[in-house]
Parts: C-alpha cells; sequence; structure tokens
C-alpha cells in the first residue's frame, strides 16, 4: 500500500495505511513548529517553502512539514474522495468520511490549531501569523472541487481562514502563503532581529519606500534625507512616509492605527 | 550563458542573454493568456500552477507562463540583485538598475499590466482576479528582502497588489495565488460553466454550506431539504444559508450586498 504522509525536514517519519501503524505515535522534532497538510497534492509540497529563509529553517529542524495524501483514504479500489452535492449543482464535494478518516491521521501527536482554507473564512492577517507561529503548529485542510461536506467542519470545529476575497482551485498555495508568512516569524528565521520590527503591518502601518544603490538612476536620486547620515532625520521621514502611504491607500488600517494612538 | 527566460505550455520559448536574442520578438500563442514572472526562483514555477485545473489549462494552451530569472541581470561576476537600504536599517533592497533591466526584456510583447506583489498594494479581489482575466496577460515581479528601490516603481508606474494584510519572504506564492485565481475564470477552464457562478463573492455573498453522500455520517445527517427533491425549495435554502453566514462572518460584505440590492 502506498504511504499517506511525506515528511520534510531534518528528521524524516513516514507511515502507511497499515492499521498498526496509523496507531504509532509519530515523534515530532523537539521544539519544531509542525505543519500537517491534508491534500490531494503531496508532491506540490514543500514548493517554495524549500526555498530561501522557509527552506533553510525547514532544513535546520526550526520547523517540519508533512504531507497527508487524502486520497489514500479513499473510497473503494479508485479511492474516490468526492461526490456529488446533495440537492445538486455544479462541481463535487468531499467526502465527510473521507475527509475524517484523514483528519483523525493528521491530528496525532501534540494539540494543534485545525484549519480549512476557504474563502468563506476569516480573512488571514498578520495577527494571525504571529498568534500561529507561538503555538506548537498547524494542521491544514486543503479542499479543491466545491469544497468538503459541512458535518466534517462541524465535527471537528474546524476554524475556516480565507486567504483573501477571491476563490482559487484548491487550498493548497493558499496554506503555502500562511505557513511562510508564519513561519518567517518563528525565532532565528529571519537573518536580522529587526526585520520583523519595521516591515508593514507590525506597528499598523505600511512601510515606508526603500532606496538603494546608485544613488542616480534614470535621472532619478535617492532622497537626500536618506544619504544625510542624520539618523533621526532618517527616521522621522520613514514614519511620515509610513504615514502618507498609509492614509493614502489604506484608510481603514490608518483610521485604526489613529484611533490606537488616541 | 545561462537562460534567463524559462516557459512552460504548448509552446516553449527560451531566450539568452545575448543581446540579439533580447531584441528579438518573442512569439506568443495566439490567444493565450500569458503569465511572465520576474523572480529568483525561477524553478518554483509552475509549482501548484502545473497542477489540476490550472495545470491542464496549461498544457492545453490556454494560457502560458514565462519565467525571467532576475539573478541573470544582476552586477558583477556575482550577480549582485541587492545592496544596503539608504538611510540604513536591516535587511537589503533589489537594485533599480538590475530591476530595470529585468522589466525591459519581460515586457515585451503585447502590453500587459505589471504588477509588483507588495504588502504595500491594494488588496487582491475576484473582481481584480476577473478583470485580469479579461487582459492578455500580466508581467508580476516578486520581491524579496526589504522589498525594491522604489524609483522603479514611480519609473514604470508599476501597480502594487497585496495578497492581503501580512507579510511572507517573498512575492512567488502570492504571484501564483494570484494567477491561480485568474486562470480559472479563463473561458474553458473550470469543467462546468455554473462553478463561477454559483461560487463565494460572485453575487457578494459568502458560499453556502455543501454536503455529499453518504447521507449519515457520526449521527449526523444531510438537511432534509437537500435529498427533498424539490429544486426551488433547495435553491431557496441554500440562498438563506449563504446570507445567513455572510452576515455573521463578514458584516462589510453583507452591508455592501444589502446597499446593492435596495
Amino acid at each position: 500500500m502506498s504511504k499517506p504522509t511525506k515528511s520534510h525536514g531534518r528528521k524524516t517519519i513516514q507511515s502507511t495505511l497499515q492499521p498498526r501503524e496509523l496507531m504509532t505515535h509519530r515523534p515530532q522534532l523537539k521544539g519544531a513548529w509542525m505543519a500537517k497538510i491534508i491534500t490531494l497534492f503531496p508532491g506540490a509540497f514543500p514548493g517554495l517553502l524549500g526555498e530561501s529563509l522557509t527552506g533553510k529553517a525547514l532544513k535546520d529542524g526550526v520547523w517540519q512539514l508533512e504531507t497527508v495524501d487524502l486520497r489514500m483514504f479513499g473510497e473503494g479500489k479508485h479511492r474516490n474522495v468526492d461526490d456529488t452535492p446533495s440537492g445538486g449543482g455544479a462541481g463535487m464535494v468531499i467526502r465527510p468520511d473521507v475527509l475524517g478518516r484523514a483528519i483523525e491521521h493528521a491530528i496525532k501527536g501534540p494539540p494543534r490549531p485545525l484549519i480549512y482554507l476557504s474563502p468563506r473564512g476569516k480573512p488571514f492577517t498578520q495577527a494571525m501569523a504571529q498568534s500561529l507561529s507561538e503555538t506548537q503548529g498547524v494542521t491544514m485542510i486543503c479542499g479543491r472541487f466545491e469544497g468538503v461536506d459541512q458535518r466534517v467542519i462541524d465535527h471537528y470545529q474546524i476554524t475556516e481562514i480565507s486567504l483573501g476575497d477571491f476563490v482559487m482551485t484548491g487550498g493548497e498555495i493558499a496554506a503555502q502563503a500562511m505557513i511562510d508568512a508564519t513561519v518567517r516569524l518563528l525565532p532565528g528565521v529571519l537573518g536580522n532581529d529587526e526585520s520583523a520590527a519595521e516591515e508593514s503591518f507590525s506597528d499598523g502601518l505600511l512601510e515606508h519606500p526603500q532606496y538603494t544603490r546608485p544613488a542616480e538612476w534614470n535621472d532619478r536620486r535617492v532622497p537626500e534625507v536618506l544619504t544625510s547620515g542624520n539618523h533621526a532625520k532618517v527616521a522621522e521621514w520613514r514614519q511620515q512616509e509610513a504615514e502618507r502611504l498609509t492614509a493614502d491607500r489604506r484608510p481603514d488600517l490608518w483610521e485604526a492605527y489613529k484611533a490606537r494612538k488616541r
């Protein structure tokens, strides 16, 4: 039988669908933040999460990634995972019994938030990334087709989270986006501790414009204040620019920022 | 010299940094929606976009994907693409001259919107996906580090678009999310024309709950109305559920929906 689980990171743990192994407690790297992903496309992970800072942190064991192949929990010899919607309509819906078995398999180990990526959920924010980074990890369910049977969401009291007000062909890219935003906040992942403190949303403002060499490009020069060497003036300019940009582009964030400062 | 461009899809077009080839008009599949991606991680594409519906549409030539490797336009023998921020601070900023050369290379061909994925941009929505799907394609710039030099954004009048109010290690996952949401709206990509019309956001409401077989699971039954065979009652129940969910979870969408109906 095929292996339903694929691991990435310092320690590789695999399990099969053999009943004994399904019952086995699977070791977790001590202190490593665990992302378990229920998906029909396990081969698409780690994808971009295996590159750059998140990829280095994965190799270093700061976090661990395990995919749980939904197909392996399917019905019959074709391992069907979906069926037509009750009441009719287009598309297919993921069966509650199939997804339930995958969830039972995935949630073993230390308790983790159980999240279903869905446009019906609460929109994902930097504050959610921060709070997820303070947990032991996450179990994420990636939907496909018309979504999953509502009874699974009710039974496991699954938290629905949305990447934004748009619809994708599946939850996998959304899962990667949320894991990227979360993993970079884990201790030691960003090269410089200041990076996360100065960026967009960390203080409720959009980030100020950035410049670098060369000093002149296409008749455009770096603003003089930035090359003045006056650190106080630089800080003041950046704060003003951040406030100007936020007020201009995101009145919603700007009102919230002013309310907090009052 | 390495090839800065990698193509996926029915026709594979590659170019090198040889000046002659940089000047060559590169053929585009007639009618194919073109996604050009400027990135430091060309190998991470198509990634999930190569799977499922978007992958099939890519193979069928409904859309085309070309990556432009930013590194190939870098400075010196190490092909540096970034430098320290003017005025000091953490991280690195992508140089305007390097990115400018990559943009000049990428924007050849029929005019396409030029987008920089940035948390400072306008939040991406289903309406944006719809309008992008009605263009000839898109050129996307994936940032890394602390972002790109502001002068490039000003010079090319680049549209900044944000995936949401959170920060990622780079723009690549955001690019994949936006392309996925857009490509599925291209004619012929979804198996069933009804699918896009009935889903979340298409009428400004979140989607109603879905159910499928088995009729009973873990003592939970499919709501009776859905198995009644009464199509009018099913439609009414779904509309009520969509309204209830939207009012409960997204007062912002609910207010906008009611205002439109008045």
